[in-house]
């Protein structure tokens, strides 16, 4: 599709084409869907995203996203603010809310250590976790990262940071999900998940 | 993904997943990414479609999405001002310039006839494309609908409407797509391929 009949038709399908996983053929549809709603509607659509960029905050102590300086879940007296989780990404903080198994606070990276992608330990939220455990009052880091070698690297980097400080740090347990068939786990996993073999109560 | 740590964010993923092909989880991928990007960047990309809203025009002569009172095509000396082809929507005038075969104008009716989606022919642009027969000059329409009884529906209806002025008045060949396997064809389309046969040049 070369021949768009308006500049202004090719310019929002370029812009719409280069949202992630948006080809040139499915940003022509979103524009074309876009331009039969009503203006408002289009009005309602683009603010939505302008206020999201430009009048979100991020917690000054979790660095979550937030509307306000500190996020709801910082500022809930009845969170455990002995227990912080740490995560790469805001995603993660809220996979693990909706899992409502989590009442304490988080802590949120920003990413992972990848030299291939050219991040460093300063380009991460790990200075701030560490400040945040030598105020006191944390007795445990959970480390909810991904189980790669990324993943692995940032926990171990972030754990030798906390060596010095009274803190437990745990990570999330890894084993086979919760109705997968055994037979097409992979062997890392399976093994992973015998190691970490926990008591069966009766 | 109930647990949205802000409202800003909720609202814009809101808006996202009415997006055709968007559900909330892509939604949330799409904001994530946009919050990611530059301020700038995510402006343009806002901006991109608030002003293909406000600003697009549509061509007063064939209807067609464009920047100016008179569209590019109908204001092009060098084609064929006796040829008409009618389409449902500028995707397929976008579809039939890509095929570099036609050097005529079109006729974008906005949609086909359809009860059931409670399209009225006063809903499309057909009293204007009867006024554009009607002042003359135009020798041939091209039916370039799609072969649906809702398509076969809007064809008849015009066919009716233009039945007293002397305009030919043509439907694009169906048949057996260029690289289909017969085999694989359905028998409807072979029927009507055997039906409109063409001499065979050697």
């Amino acid at each position: 599709m070369e021949s768009y009949p308006s500049f202004l038709l090719e310019n929002a399908v370029n812009q719409l084409s280069k949202l992630p996983g948006v080809g040139k053929k499915s940003a022509l549809r979103l524009a074309l869907h876009l331009l039969k709603q009503d203006k408002e509607q289009v009005n309602d659509f683009a603010q939505s995203i302008l206020l999201l960029k430009n009048e979100v905050k991020y917690c000054k102590i979790c660095k979550n996203i937030s509307d306000s300086d500190v996020c709801q879940i910082c500022s809930n007296p009845t969170r455990d603010a002995s227990t912080v989780c740490v995560v790469e990404t805001i995603k993660e903080v809220m996979l693990v809310e909706d899992t409502q198994q989590y009442k304490g606070l988080y802590h949120v990276l920003g990413g992972v250590i990848s030299p291939m992608d050219g991040v460093k330990p300063s380009d991460l939220e790990i200075e701030s976790l560490v400040g945040r455990v030598a105020e006191g009052g944390i007795k445990e880091i959970i480390f909810a990262l991904s189980p790669t070698m990324e993943g692995d690297t940032t926990a171990y980097y972030i754990a030798r940071k906390l060596k010095d400080y009274d803190v437990k740090i745990t990570t999330i347990a890894r084993g086979i999900a919760v109705g997968d068939e055994l037979q097409y786990s992979d062997s890392l996993t399976l093994g992973r998940s015998i190691l970490d073999r926990q008591e069966y109560h009766v």
